[in-house]
């Protein structure tokens, strides 16, 4: 198997591939798409759909291509049929991985080691293109999760996206006072660790989930008023009832997350 | 030196003895409390002005009790004058250290390092007091920092309090779909460790810092409510500019955090 790389800065291909990250690299998509069996495009998730659709043209007939990005709906939506005219298959993937923290500086070979990941193939049943796509990610040690992009674009906004906005909103009342860099600690660098994610992908990410991202807010807003309702009526018992079964719930989360990841893929 | 322990159950006296945590320990405190030059309160924060209040009498005169609860008001406000009537000196301590979890099994010799530890004495000034709580948190590696305690609770309140409600809201949000505990990873870990923590502690907590954490609350959710707008008006140079904001703010906060905490205690 050789690895190809594309990326639109030559430093980026360079460094590649002194970390031995890909075998030839390129800044012109033109150097690179038309040689790939399979092509797993990195980018920013409504810059994927832009990337796809205009060099749909230069993919390999009878190749396959993903993404992950942490939408599904709108990129399998667009992507799937601009690249079938070309006879090349579209399944979109969803890594459950990764951090706050973007480039090839932090990239880390065992990321994917017992992660999750979603994929949605579009509305034809491709059979062919899902094992392939399931075999890579199988071999980074990944679970391969097949779900319907709608329903994969609900879940994560309750999931994922809901609580970066939660982050953004807490930092700035965390940070105003002065000594709050005192009064802060493991804490508060953990519920706001993804608010350090870049803006510009986030930004693509509700921008291509608005309708489940506000209605995953809308299920926050009734939690946090029922929670603030009891504690501005002094229902202390109500209170330690709600912070109870919040904190049951994610033990028992934490039991079986922890017992899922440690299945082999 | 001599360490003495109280613990109600007999099986936590026994378990601090073999671990070397005390010396000598009791589950009654009339064979601690009168022998203590310097006694450490760490019971929840209600619970800290009952036990203080109702054992004022129990104290040797002459020595000095502090305490490590996460508010600071009303624990200052009410041992400190049942204790001066003994002759008793209170100094409230709030260590920004620990984690969700509780009991002696969660132990750790190196919990204090590099952290901050809040110190409120009451109205009167008390030199020698303070510098006996501000030597013994030294000793085990913490910085001191002096702060009123009510400007305290303000504080934490908004650093630490306040997400303990968003976290407890958050995880219901997450958890509720099927299939929740494939879509949830690292970020979802982190954001809602916090709800993991003691119910009864928290509730106590809120409690004692009501009006601060509905603050909080207010100033939480009028930063929330305009992400919120940006995004149901589909403003998306406005979201991206927010979370850009946060994530600057957070990056500061995070190389502030860190080079406070480097510097030598």
């Amino acid at each position: 198997v050789q690895v190809l790389g594309y990326a639109r800065r030559p430093e980026t291909v360079e460094q590649a591939l002194e970390m031995g990250a890909i075998d030839r690299g390129s800044t012109d998509p033109a150097d690179v798409l038309p040689h790939a069996d399979l092509t797993v495009v990195c980018i920013p998730v409504a810059a994927t759909i832009e990337f796809g659709v205009r060099h749909a043209d230069m993919f390999m007939p009878g190749s396959i291509v993903t993404d992950v990005g942490s939408i599904k709906g709108r990129i399998v939506e667009e992507i799937g049929p601009a690249l079938a005219r070309r006879g090349v298959r579209f399944i979109g993937s969803h890594p459950m991985a990764g951090s706050e923290r973007a480039g090839l500086a932090h990239a880390d070979p065992r990321l994917f080691e017992e992660a999750v990941v979603f994929v949605s193939p579009g509305e034809q049943p491709e059979t062919h293109a899902l094992d392939c796509v399931r075999g890579l990610w199988r071999s980074v040690g990944a679970t391969c999760h097949v779900m319907d992009a709608a329903d994969h674009d609900a879940l994560v906004a309750r999931t994922s996206h809901v609580l970066h906005l939660l982050a953004a909103a807490a930092v700035p009342v965390g940070l105003r006072r002065e000594a709050a860099v005192q009064a802060t600690a493991g804490g508060f660098r953990d519920f706001t660790r993804i608010a350090s994610g870049s803006p510009a992908m986030w930004r693509q990410i509700f921008e291509l989930n608005q309708k489940e991202v506000l209605a995953a807010l809308d299920e926050f807003e009734c939690e946090l008023g029922a929670l603030r309702q009891c504690l501005a009526e002094g229902a202390w018992q109500a209170v330690e009832d709600r912070l109870e079964a919040a904190r049951s719930a994610r033990e028992r989360w934490l039991r079986d997350w922890r017992g899922h990841a440690s299945v082999p893929p």
